[in-house]
């Protein structure tokens, strides 16, 4: 349990401890599945992005919570009251940080096909900024912004080239991608052109985001050199000197032993020298300087907690664990395969002493949480957790099978608040005819 | 659009119908993404069922809708007022049937993990029978039983040993599968003696299942066979004659051209026929026939609309197309590269003269409907139509990126009429706290 040692401990019970709470005990007064966070994880993290950007840019960076990896009214609030921003990526995930009393000025709204209500919408709530993917995106928004009393400032999102090396399905920043204009080919400077052309609209700066669950600290660097040169040659080519650059998320962490990401600190400071380096040469000023991260705000600092039901050994074969739960509130096996570390909560002080395959309940072979899983013995009635289960697990639930989305809690100081309610019965058909 | 061709015409604008109903008005009614199902295709299907079972088994068959497919209130009183059962795999889905006024009696209850609430809610609203997956379940199972005031009906579901060969994250029924008893290992018979001898639980016979989406008939076959001379054998061994046997669903559909699954009357006829062997053989009474039918009632009979948004063409590499919906209502090629017809709605009538990848508006580069599908030029404000996602598009959508779950529309005799309404901003944050 390494890094994520602060977040899971074992108490004095041998028992599986999130920030200091007995995990049994939760299971027990809010049931399962149960998503549980370690607020004060997030919190130290938050702290952790805004001392790194402050140590490299002073008060000319900013770091915005990249809220798609887990989107919730309590989340905004929590990253907010820490100082940091957000960015959102549909209508729904900008009503929630609003209902959350999430300051407007400090959101950046992305997306690759935004419709015309999700721009009026965003400009109406006054956004901080829009960042406009594609120039009929950028014609659409000129129009509806005549509507409105103010410019509306804008980022231009830029496919900078640079390969991540990450997983196939959450690559980005290259040319084939759904996302942004392409650098290689022109489209970006044309795009700048347009843009400063248009009127109503402020091209405040650019943005890059090169992919997911990255590694490296060289990509960042990269990606950071080419922008910063790309704003020189705007300056050069347009006589525009654009004052802001955001870099994305896309700052590893690690799920399982063997996970090895640089600290996002020592890639922070890297990036800031090679662009201080750029910015000299190009002859441009310092941009304030931007950065998403999500995944590394909230992953570790969650676990999700299961009941186990049938256990099924198949001599030869493998052993089937099946939970309470699975690919309805955690689909990223499913997905990409991606790997967890579990444990079984109330005997969390035992070896790993045997190798399973976990499943879900859902009616499909492929749910499962993952297989050959070092595991203590479990046996029915024991509670699981899947360690580093914060991003893109709640957020990416579904109601596959009419499941009920699970309750999401948050500890603080020893004690736990239900943050989100269990999905009931009734919520299943709410919507139903 | 062969196969699929009844519940999709071409009408005399030029523009995709579906059931009759232009849908271009069904856009701009409903707005979109929408999902449409032509009411009279579903119809028709559950009586080609019905006729099927009648010709080889009188009064002796029954189809169950396997409710996973797609489960809203009013499927269930359409299957259910054309005289089919339905199967559900949770407390939702049941709960779900039975406010929808569904007979519970007619109700089977599946999962490889129940949970006591979910056995009790069954047994409390009387389903017509559970199937035991496991032995722990079906002792919790009859110890719950004992508040009852009655038996409780169950089958046991077997692993037949056949593989279906379809694709591996839908196939079951081999030995490797966290569903059900195993045969060859003896762990079948011993479970039926076991129930056998448990007080207040009443087996009426064996449910399998093979895997889904398959297209000969041989599989199904050869599943019917092991199970009637499995029931041979508990005759022989523990002197109990079960009377009826599941044999599951799996009946393939055409999803593409290409696709060429075996009608499934032509699989019932056969099944019914090795099935008439195999009990005489066995020296077994025929026993009453369950089929267990989800995909191949719905599927073709429903079309996804999108509004096109972004259009980006990347030379000498593709063109993405992107919609205003996506992996959110349709996971299915972001699961298993599952391949989709799509069709520009309002140039239904024009060749396909290009090739496409077919993006969704989720911040997430697998967020794909498909790569390189032929379709007819369209640009931003087209309508698109993804063709046959009636089955695991709804029931599997997400909330990711708190995108709204879309609405769902049936079409009968020329008029629509909402099914499930559009989730709204206010439902996104139901839950949140």
């Amino acid at each position: 349990m390494k890094k994520a040692e602060k977040s899971f401990t074992v108490n004095g019970r041998g028992h599986l401890a999130i920030g200091g709470v007995d995990t049994l005990e939760l299971a027990g007064q809010f049931g399962t599945p149960l998503y549980v966070f370690d607020e004060e994880a997030i919190r130290r993290t938050c702290r952790r992005y805004r001392e790194a950007l402050g140590r490299s840019y002073g008060e000319g960076g900013l770091a915005l919570y990249a809220s798609k990896a887990f989107s919730c009214k309590e989340i905004y609030r929590i990253v907010g009251s820490e100082g940091l921003g957000a960015d959102v990526v549909s209508a729904g995930e900008l009503y929630t940080a609003l209902e959350a009393g999430f300051v407007a000025a400090k959101i950046y709204y992305h997306g690759n096909n935004k419709t015309d209500d999700e721009l009026l919408f965003a400009m109406e709530k006054g956004v901080g900024a829009i960042v406009v993917d594609n120039l009929p995106e950028l014609r659409r928004l000129a129009k509806l912004r005549q509507r409105m009393d103010r410019d509306q400032d804008v980022l231009l999102r830029i496919k900078p080239g640079i390969d991540a090396h990450t997983h196939n399905y959450i690559r980005t920043g290259q040319i084939d991608s759904k996302f942004g204009f392409a650098l290689e080919t022109g489209e970006a400077l044309e795009a700048v052109r347009e843009t400063l052309g248009t009127e109503g609209v402020r091209l405040r700066g650019l943005h890059c985001h090169i992919g997911s669950q990255i590694f490296d600290t060289q990509p960042f660097v990269d990606a950071a050199r080419v922008m910063a040169r790309f704003m020189g040659e705007i300056r050069r080519s347009c006589g525009a000197t654009l004052t802001t650059l955001n870099l994305g998320g896309g700052f590893g962490v690690q799920y399982i032993e063997g996970d090895d990401p640089v600290p996002f600190e020592e890639t922070l400071a890297e990036v800031a020298v090679a662009l201080r380096e750029t910015c000299k040469e190009e002859g441009i000023p310092q941009p304030f300087v931007l950065v998403e991260p999500g995944r590394s705000i909230v992953n570790s600092a969650c676990a999700t907690l299961y009941t186990v039901g049938a256990r099924k050994e198949i001599p030869g074969v493998r052993t089937y664990v099946s939970v309470d739960g699975g690919m309805t509130d955690n689909p990223r096996y499913a997905l990409y395969q991606a790997q967890y570390e579990a444990v079984v909560a109330n005997r969390a002080g035992e070896e790993r002493n045997e190798h399973v395959t976990l499943a879900g309940k859902c009616c499909e072979s492929g749910d499962l949480l993952g297989e050959d899983m070092p595991l203590q013995h479990c046996d029915s009635g024991d509670i699981l957790a899947v360690l580093c289960t914060g991003a893109y697990n709640f957020s990416m639930a579904s109601g596959y099978n009419r499941i009920r989305r699970p309750a999401v809690v948050m500890v603080k100081d020893g004690l736990a608040r239900l943050v989100v309610r269990r999905e009931t019965l009734e919520d299943i058909v709410r919507c139903d005819i």
